[in-house]
């Protein structure tokens, strides 16, 4: 594939901010960026003291992302949560000795506001989607740091913990009420604003606290939410606890699920040094990938590359690489990829995941990896790959995997292939090239260290037809398989030579930008899930798609819609068909 | 409740046809109607020879439901679902003798186009919704008649199975294609029409075919769909035939599948005699169940009649009833006012079920169905009852259940208010009247006979924190438990006295009439559905409601859209930011 200079003198010039939103950002930004560090934080104060550690949420009502609005009450944008997502894979590798978290309020009397209501209302659909869904993945990521890395989380609501600010909670292990006749949690969007909570909270009230459908829909439609002792009966916090004892208990139950916690025994973890890019019209470069925009074919080419020297010595030598060890390195820089394209690049259609290097190399880290598989930091790693791969499947751009001599599309990075909606593997050699023929290999990571948001890892919910597919490709671990015989065992989709490669490859692509974009989002959204469904994957597919939709009907953003006229002092006007 | 006469001569002045759809019904139809019979058919031929009946498929172009288009190719529109539906129904009451049937065309070259897309695209938001939920019922309803009835399913396609043609054979358990070059199966939703295919094609692609994902994903965004070895390679089909071969491979199948049948060996059905019903300005008349519009207030009450008789003395005598049959004819008339409300009355923001007769005499009919539910009718009769509480469920309006004095939610009945989004039960008795305090009974019925599309039971999803929960309600199995005895078990959700009782209803039901009807039916759709997901749910959940943003998008809907451009050789305008 090759993008021809016609094709880039012909695109329309765009600023990177073009697509972002339909307000300016804040500050000066020409983008939204999702690199941050503690030191930099607006919002979160991030306290650690022996095993436990607490963030604070103390939003700084003026740190806005974008221009047009105050962040009160603890409300937050997506700035405010790229934060939250940072500190949580800091309490990860940086704090390995922390055993349980806090979360709790700054501020007196309000514990968050939720998402913020102006910056909704003038927010581009687009974004307002794309914010969900980083916040859900955020909450996800909280759930997950609990569920597999041992880290308890708890949440003390002292105030009011309103819609998204009752979400965090729900995604807290453990939430602590106090009961002082006027703090509550609730859920306000839908009788406040005609829109769902959008962050996990009905799916998490429903199937993760399993509270009553009855009880469910009168708290959800009541818009000063369950307080004290009817919010405990009713399953929507663990305890309610009078405010002359709230801190005693915030401490008590911190040090309980601290000392029940699995977590290993590490004492110091390692830094997340900030990464390095370089950002340019084109593209953005970083130490071990590449992204580069074609603008006029709307392609976003990500091109991963293999590691520079051999897997370290040991684990010790692997810690004192730290956040230079080839595969931490990759996982965060392709996040920071994938999530710079879905919010700042609207307009690419199709992702292209390409790779250079030794897929040999690949399988010796893999090695290494699974060598010291219950070393906190390599657990920690594995863990990060699973929610970038998590992140890659529920981003709504056709992904496609060119597998091409040269490429080193081995274990974890097979998994790109696997999530993608097809993969193109060269059969033979491109002609005057006189680099081997392209292989792909699976290793142990492809069988089980990646499941999907299904529960599923890529290679069973791709062979959910016929387990006896899976065993096959299982026989073949470790092996470097060429195109014939990853077509045999179904490990890409089509296996053309050079003769047709380009041509396919090309109307592929061409298909792919020609298509409507909404269509081909709810498309991959339907198809990349087959199998059993999740409190995460009901979250991304039935909530999220309810609340798009809502998000785009009149009643919520038309002018006379409850978002346009919040804070107005008219109410909106509805048109009243049920659908 | 009382509806004050004030309100009615407030609301606007209704015609019946008003909320259909943006165009008027053909034929100076005044609304649309479910009841049909195969003497009445305009597009399909139900044909019974012995033990395999044949539907044949053969669209009558000018026979359509709205005004402004013709039903080329086999395409549908609601009115030829409709006669589909009743043709199933009458499948399974009128000739239980029949164990498989084939779904084929009665045209030559083509199978079905799929819904007609000058209809999809002239059709309110509201009934093309409404309309997808209805056929996807109606696929549903084939499956349940071959996994639970054991009328085996053949879908033989001489021609083109394009878009909704297609789904249908989806719904089949096994299909086969000619194989003669140009016969293909195909959902091109998405590359003509910028929609996705509506009818569950997507879901049971993935996961009742299990398609492979990238397979899936090629097959979608082909406009000329996949024929031949391709299409039996790629499990899209499950047999595929020359010409020369079809007929009789069909004839063949249909022999095999009904001689592996588990059907009964019942010779002869019933009569499912049309409905006695009388539609009046502000209700509609039914033998044991009447609805009543309070358009003000936008509430349509549902009254169901407890019986008039005690059961028939014997299986033989329940047979002789046919029709008349208390339980059957009080399916028949709900499912058939349901989904009146659906289609017609968009205006409706909530259902109010209510019901008066005697609990005991309702045991009475438990009783006699539990006793004979091997008989096939009896089975029949709970299948039914099944889908039309499944159509509840799936009923976007705010369901809300009054049990007061002289109310029988007893058994089935009772499962109208586990369906119910709340459920108020009068403590005590209303002052002035002297009936004895409402009781609500729970029976065998409501422990299994009647899943949801989560596959659970209402009790079951109801309880799902707490499995206990649901064994203490089992314990009280056949008793008439009082408001305090039904709150306790927590079987309602509000027990209010005579003092409270009206505040609290009209409050509730005013409230949900100012809401946004949208966030409603979001939030409904969330809340109802907690535990387990299938394919059925998947449909409902996913892949609807990704449809129904898809519906409402610019690049589909707007004045470039896809579905307005279609057919007039101009190409669509699309907003390519992905979202």
């Amino acid at each position: 594939m090759h993008y021809s200079t016609a094709q880039r003198v012909e695109a329309p010039a765009m600023t990177e901010a073009h697509h972002v939103a339909d307000r300016p950002l804040a500050d000066g930004r020409t983008r939204i960026d999702f690199q941050t560090e503690p030191s930099r934080y607006r919002h979160w104060k991030l306290k650690v003291d022996g095993d436990v550690a607490t963030l604070f949420l103390d939003v700084d009502e003026k740190g806005t992302l974008f221009e047009g609005y105050d962040l009160k009450l603890n409300s937050y944008d997506l700035g405010v949560d790229i934060e939250l997502a940072d500190a949580i894979e800091r309490l990860r590798f940086e704090h390995p000795q922390v055993r349980a978290v806090v979360l709790r309020s700054g501020k007196p009397r309000v514990f968050c506001a939720g998402a913020n209501i102006r910056m909704l209302a003038g927010a581009s659909h687009a974004h307002k989607v794309n914010f969900c869904k980083f916040t859900n993945e955020t909450r996800n990521g909280i759930e997950d740091l609990s569920g597999n890395s041992g880290l308890a989380t708890i949440c003390a609501i002292n105030g009011t913990a309103a819609g998204g600010g009752y979400e965090l909670a729900l995604a807290a292990d453990h939430i602590i009420l106090v009961d002082d006749g006027s703090s509550a949690v609730s859920l306000p969007e839908l009788p406040l604003l005609a829109v769902l909570p959008g962050t996990g909270g009905l799916t998490r009230v429903a199937d993760k606290r399993k509270v009553r459908r009855d009880h469910a829909d009168f708290f959800c439609t009541t818009e000063e939410g369950v307080k004290g002792k009817r919010a405990l009966d009713w399953r929507l916090v663990d305890e309610v606890v009078p405010s002359s004892k709230f801190e005693e208990a915030v401490a008590a139950r911190a040090r309980e699920f601290a000392a029940r916690s699995r977590r290993g025994d590490a004492k110091e973890g390692i830094k997340l040094a900030p990464l390095a890019r370089s950002f340019s019209p084109d593209g953005v470069e970083y130490g071990s990938l590449a992204v580069a925009f074609d603008r006029g074919a709307r392609i976003a080419t990500i091109t991963l590359r293999g590691p520079t020297a051999a897997p370290p010595a040991s684990a010790e030598a692997m810690v004192a690489l730290g956040a230079a060890f080839w595969p931490l390195a990759l996982a965060r820089e392709l996040d920071d990829a994938i999530l710079h394209i879905r919010l700042n690049e609207f307009d690419v259609a199709a992702i292209v995941f390409k790779s250079s290097g030794d897929p040999g190399e690949i399988i010796a880290y893999e090695q290494f990896l699974d060598a010291d598989k219950d070393h906190w930091l390599t657990r920690e790693i594995r863990h990060l790959w699973k929610r970038v791969l998590k992140r890659v499947d529920l981003t709504s751009r056709s992904l496609v995997t060119l597998i091409e001599p040269g490429s080193c599309f081995a274990g974890t990075l097979a998994e790109l292939a696997f999530a993608s909606d097809r993969s193109y593997m060269l059969l033979g050699r491109h002609e005057g090239d006189n680099k081997p023929p392209a292989t792909v290999a699976l290793t142990a990571a492809n069988f089980g260290a990646y499941p999907m948001s299904n529960g599923l890892t890529r290679l069973a919910s791709r062979f959910l037809a016929n387990p006896a597919d899976l065993e096959a490709a299982n026989a073949e671990r470790g092996k470097l398989l060429d195109a014939e015989a990853a077509q045999r065992l179904g490990l890409v989709t089509f296996a053309p030579d050079d003769i047709d490669w380009d041509d396919e490859v090309r109307v592929f692509l061409e298909e792919r930008a020609s298509f409507s974009p909404d269509s081909l989002t709810g498309l991959e959204a339907n198809l990349r899930f087959a199998g059993p469904e999740t409190t995460e994957s009901k979250i991304f597919a039935r909530l999220s798609a309810w609340q798009n939709w809502i998000f785009q009907r009149p009643n919520a953003i038309g002018e006379e819609g409850a978002l346009k006229r919040y804070g107005t002092g008219q109410k909106p006007a509805f048109d009243t068909r049920r659908v």
